[in-house]
């Protein structure tokens, strides 16, 4: 991928100019909904931090724009340091690529057998995505991850007639270091709520799928209690699909902000701070060796530092460490390698 | 891979029986120098902490052992949260495995082609190895790394006649936070004594292959200063390979113990902790995503807990953090993405 650019301010749209001048397609409708996410959600972070016209002195979110010759870019918005949370990152991202030929056959296998199999070279591709992960102090205080994208392939560059693909992906989800039932409980419901609006089938597909995808896989265990996952989505009109992955990116702060507001100043020792260090050594494992954005970020030329945020500030290993059968530790340990229905 | 059984005590020997009782093979006596060099490097480290003899409360290292049904098996030591040590970690491991067929093409490419090419079937290997991490406390003290292994091939079960194969491998590197120079030349200065009884061209082969090896490539960055490292050795008679990594494996203390008794006692503060925290931060993400050692581990099923006991007790990571030009956090950096000559 072609190196970034640093932008002092970002620029109104990333699209390619005749793109940016057609404010009804969905690339930029998409575009536009995931920039209104990602300034409401840092927005409420900060009134959580007590910043934006709070106490003097909360931290506050950093932004980094950047853009790419050949079109797109991103901004990166990170807080870290805060009283609330240690390390905050809300990213939107716009690209312009090409996918290698055994990826595109990966991604979507029907299109590619139709644009000649494996006679079919490198295609053209768009992405946009907002995608953020916030990891609180308070080890009470769950990490929340969301990441909402929208997909176009073109035809082969030597298959023009072949067929023109989209689709919509994502997902919501939480990783406690201890288990609060009712928060679980609301995070579900919430993601429950928002998928039952358009399809019943949509919450215990979506449940699952989350599960299974964010699973460390040399521990056997979930990387946390889950939320909503769904990849490769078209099986709707596009219109539909845009209005449901808006909705589900407009349920991430009603599921999450109530959590925090609750668990943020719950007294905490060193051991249950020792603890959450530990989980995330194991947040760390999963995005390092598994997270698809991550590593195909890392192999691809991505901004680095973008990608990365989503570690947390600090992690911690200990050597063969077992929590005591039947403490806080162990639950949340048991409900990580059995995953449970929470509604 | 068959799941380990933990053992309470260490057996005389990993080979299973026959082989055990050949006490003059190559395996046999490859098994009893990464014993010996566990149990010295292990008692030296316990030393440099005061323990063994010394004041009380030192810390000093835990030993699990395991076999697996089929033969084979390990002893992990680990030293956690010592005065001098964060962690230190020194495993021996003996496995009997089946390699699948690509990985065999991919290692053993003109034995595979002789043996019937995309034909040939699964392929039994045998593997001992001896491997370490020490991560110190002091930011002045650097980590240090070192593997030595032999490996052997059988014939692919649907090929009998087919060549068998061995090799050794391995290496020893250092990874400071803060570059003393006169250290660093003296880690690289042994190694090259080392290699230089054997071949003048090894130290220059190797020293370059342990650079291009330890590159966390999505930084553009070295993991450290270096030192040695080769793979597929096998082409001096066995006999003296098997005398060269023995060398090397005995000349890991004489590189690393006199620059852990200068540096250990440097006074530091806060902000040289943080530095040392976020390089910690860089060998996670090496380990993880490009070791082949870790990665090959954790999805054959290794023993999880000795693959990843390489990681250090804690780590950090700063959005975007870029050390002033011309301090000493900026010099090392230097380094690590421009590799010097030392000698």
């Amino acid at each position: 991928m072609e190196r970034e650019t640093p932008e002092p301010a970002a620029p109104a749209t990333f699209l390619r100019g005749e793109e940016g001048a057609s404010p009804e397609s969905v690339r930029a409708r998409f575009e536009r909904m995931i920039r209104r996410v990602q300034a409401e959600v840092c927005a409420e972070l900060e009134a959580v931090e007590g910043g934006a016209g709070g106490g003097g002195g909360a931290a506050l979110f950093r932004e980094d724009a950047w853009t790419r010759p050949g079109g797109g870019g991103g901004i990166s918005r990170v807080l870290q340091g805060g009283r609330v949370f240690e390390k905050a990152a809300v990213n939107v991202s716009v690209v312009y690529g090409v996918m290698p030929p055994e990826a595109y056959r990966e991604a979507r296998p029907e299109a590619a057998a139709a644009a000649g199999g494996e006679k079919a070279g490198p295609v053209p591709f768009f992405a946009a995505g907002v995608s953020s992960v916030i990891h609180p102090v308070n080890p009470f205080a769950p990490t929340m991850h969301f990441n909402y994208r929208y997909f176009e392939t073109g035809a082969p560059e030597d298959a023009p007639g072949a067929p023109r693909q989209w689709w919509f992906g994502g997902g919501t989800d939480l990783t406690p270091s201890y288990i609060i039932e009712e928060d679980v409980k609301h995070f579900h419901s919430v993601q429950k709520q928002t998928c039952d609006k358009f399809d019943p089938k949509f919450y215990p597909r979506f449940k699952k799928w989350c599960d299974d995808c964010f699973h460390i896989k040399h521990r056997g265990e979930r990387r946390g209690v889950g939320g909503i996952f769904f990849d490769d989505l078209n099986d709707y009109d596009q219109e539909t699909l845009l209005q449901f992955v808006t909705e589900c990116a407009d349920s991430v702060l009603p599921a999450y902000i109530p959590i925090i507001e609750c668990s943020k100043d719950i007294p905490f020792t060193e051991e249950h701070k020792a603890w959450q260090q530990l989980r995330r050594g194991h947040y760390v494992e999963f995005n390092l060796v598994y997270d698809r954005g991550t590593t195909f970020g890392l192999k691809t030329g991505g901004r680095i530092e973008s990608i990365l945020v989503s570690l947390p500030l600090t992690a911690r290993w200990e050597y063969d460490h077992k929590p005591e059968v039947g403490s806080e530790e162990w639950k949340l340990l048991d409900i990580c390698i059995n995953p449970r229905e929470w509604i």
